[in-house]
């Protein structure tokens, strides 16, 4: 099932509940299901679907808290955690002045974001060289 | 030049400096140099190097710090940071008393046990699918 087929439920219940966590939370276990046999990555963006504050609650409760925090500052800060389960990322955006701007579940080994990217790797190898000769 | 060939010094000078830590800056810079060029990816054991408190606050801020920071909890906590060079990432454990019992520094996109590892993404996935067929 992909994304875009997920029953969206409007009704909320007296708990805040619409129903919506629950088919997002088969999706991502579809999805490490497929990582785990395949290889296969996949991301939610939680801001593009019609989640209650209480949803959210619910889905972060039953995905909880694994051994990995990151936190990354680049024109604003993200802060990522692994879940209880091995390979589900939770991230969250924000923008310089701390206000939330974007919240994804990424499953994968590690989210793409982390790792240094090979362009930066030639700029960070050429600068330190410069730095290196200078020393000398 | 392997990390068994850097030419060790023993002698202090009123700074503190051994002369080890230049030594470790050109190893690492090559290092670099190779991940840029060949994806050969290295590690150096602090530890393992005779360096004083001073070779290895002068390396830590030759190297600066980047924009990912990274806490893990294990069996007792590990803190890793990317210096100011991509690729470069300075590594500390700790024990579960908070006591320093290793420092490394990997010349890596990812330092190697911070993606979620084979083995326990098929276990999350399984204990997640049992978590859905309970809610069901």
């Amino acid at each position: 099932m992909g994304i875009e087929q997920i029953p969206i439920h409007v009704d909320n219940g007296s708990d805040g509940l619409s129903g919506n966590a629950s088919a997002i939370l088969r999706e991502v276990a579809d999805m490490l299901d497929r990582l785990a046999r395949t290889g296969e990555t996949g991301a939610i963006d939680l801001a593009a679907l019609p989640l209650t504050p209480a949803d959210k609650a619910w889905l972060s409760e039953r995905l909880g808290k694994g051994e990995v925090e990151i936190s990354m500052e680049l024109n604003g800060a993200s802060r990522i955690h692994e879940t209880a389960y091995p390979g589900i990322w939770w991230i969250t955006h924000l923008n310089p002045m701390g206000a939330e701007i974007g919240e994804f579940i990424e499953v994968t080994p590690i989210p793409d974001m982390v790792p240094s990217q090979s362009d930066d790797i030639v700029r960070g190898s050429e600068s330190l060289n410069f730095l290196i000769n200078d020393l000398c």
